[in-house]
């Protein structure tokens, strides 16, 4: 999928959301627990229910290793239903890859051929032939952690750089443009900081950002938009455990629907707010 | 396994080798194709004529991923093939894993007790809360990226922060002092960057470290034990594919175990020289 493409299921959807699958296998409903796959069966109702209101669908794959081999398969079995299901949605591996050249195009290879994801999130840590064996591919793209959601941020992410000054975050997205462009790079940067999307816009003006930690983390969607909206929307918001847990009961699906209804609602109405549809 | 432990093995093997079960499966020989499981069979056969030699295993799961569900179980068939058959050698996770600490608890639980790893190397820009639910598992260890062997170990590691001038690598040695020891954090440095292991030991002068790069990325042995060597060894020095793929007929386990005879002579006599055993 292209940048088009992806405004475009924007505009048509009235919402940037991303949900993400984070499906623990110790929080599904018991009413699934006897069938085969239950990760799939849970992933697959969820995605029945919110499909109307999102953009995009972002499994970690830390909920399908801890699965082992089973785990891989029903997220192998969850890519599969949603590209014939629901074509029109980006599907993100969120992996946070990041290795030597030779071995990250054994990743670029497990992701974006063996499984047909859209994007996997990678870790910039290791530098730039760690990430471009994953922008080989046509229509794919990279998810750089920037500036991640959660405490540990700012160990090292929000220290400065004595050359320049720079904080790390913003030595990750100034070296990354020359690697690649807005058609295949993504960051990754969490809504508990908002503000900052001040400083980052100035720096990627045009690139799609993928905010997580709205809701359960604490983040705030109107200050999301308000810092980081671009003219072409620009960002993918994310939301897991608030829409896929909103019910632990045989009504889970229906309430992951409900819930994923609502946040499409107050994103129609940011979109408007700032003229983006 | 312990620190004890692990220098007990080192010692009684006269060894400080570590095993790249690199196994991509595009290299591996003919003569496996028609088995059920090529990947663990090769394994299997490396493993039995390599294991007087080495002190650890470490699969790089790229290479397991990039086969899907098939591949992860054969990750898992090796895994438990060295706990069944070698338990004293040391088995790590090449995973490069990190996430936030709800996320990253289900990667512990993912490869230390699912698949029983005794260490998973961790990439630590997500700062702390990313590292520390590996930490609760006790005689289990973490791998910290310091300095890595690529060359785009440069883009961000080598640069030096503002406030007290440390260079990123720096950083994370310090700061990570403080969420644990010796006993369960060891070091990713890179043996293309040996003299670098001069600093190094002078913050993280007990810990382990893990060095790959000897061989195929073209490291040296020689320098990684004049600057690397602490009073207990102190290095598990990675080989990959000089090893596992020294030859490509089905030839190919004997000569992988003559490449690991020449490494474990070779660091015999380093021990010797620098009074280790």
């Amino acid at each position: 999928m292209n940048y088009k493409q992806l405004f475009s299921n924007i505009k048509k959807k009235k919402s940037f959301l991303c949900i993400g699958l984070d499906s623990d296998f110790y929080n599904i409903p018991k009413c699934l627990m006897n069938t085969e796959y239950p990760v799939f069966e849970f992933n697959k109702r969820i995605i029945n229910e919110t499909s109307p209101y999102t953009i995009a669908y972002k499994p970690n794959l830390a909920f399908y290793e801890a699965l082992g081999a089973a785990g891989w398969v029903s997220l192998q079995m969850t890519v599969n239903y949603i590209r014939e299901n629901y074509p029109d949605i980006f599907v993100i591996a969120d992996a946070k890859r990041g290795d030597i050249g030779n071995t990250s195009k054994m990743y670029a290879k497990a992701f974006f051929q063996e499984m047909n994801f859209d994007a996997i999130t990678i870790n910039p840590y290791m530098g730039e032939d760690s990430i471009t064996p994953f922008l080989y591919y046509n229509n794919k793209w990279v998810i750089l952690l920037a500036l991640t959601s959660n405490s540990g941020a700012s160990d090292f992410q929000l220290e400065q750089n004595g050359a320049n000054n720079k904080r790390l975050f913003e030595q990750v997205l100034e070296k990354s443009l020359s690697w690649g462009t807005s058609e295949n790079i993504m960051y990754v940067v969490g809504a508990t900081k908002a503000e900052m999307l001040i400083d980052i816009r100035k720096i990627v003006p045009d690139h799609f950002l993928l905010i997580p930690g709205v809701g359960a983390q604490g983040g705030s969607l109107f200050d999301v938009a308000k810092y980081g909206f671009n003219n072409q929307c620009g960002l993918l918001v994310n939301n897991s455990r608030n829409i896929i847990f909103a019910d632990a009961t045989d009504r889970f699906a229906i309430a992951a629907g409900e819930k994923a209804a609502e946040m499409q609602k107050t994103m129609e109405s940011l979109l408007n707010q700032y003229n983006i549809i």
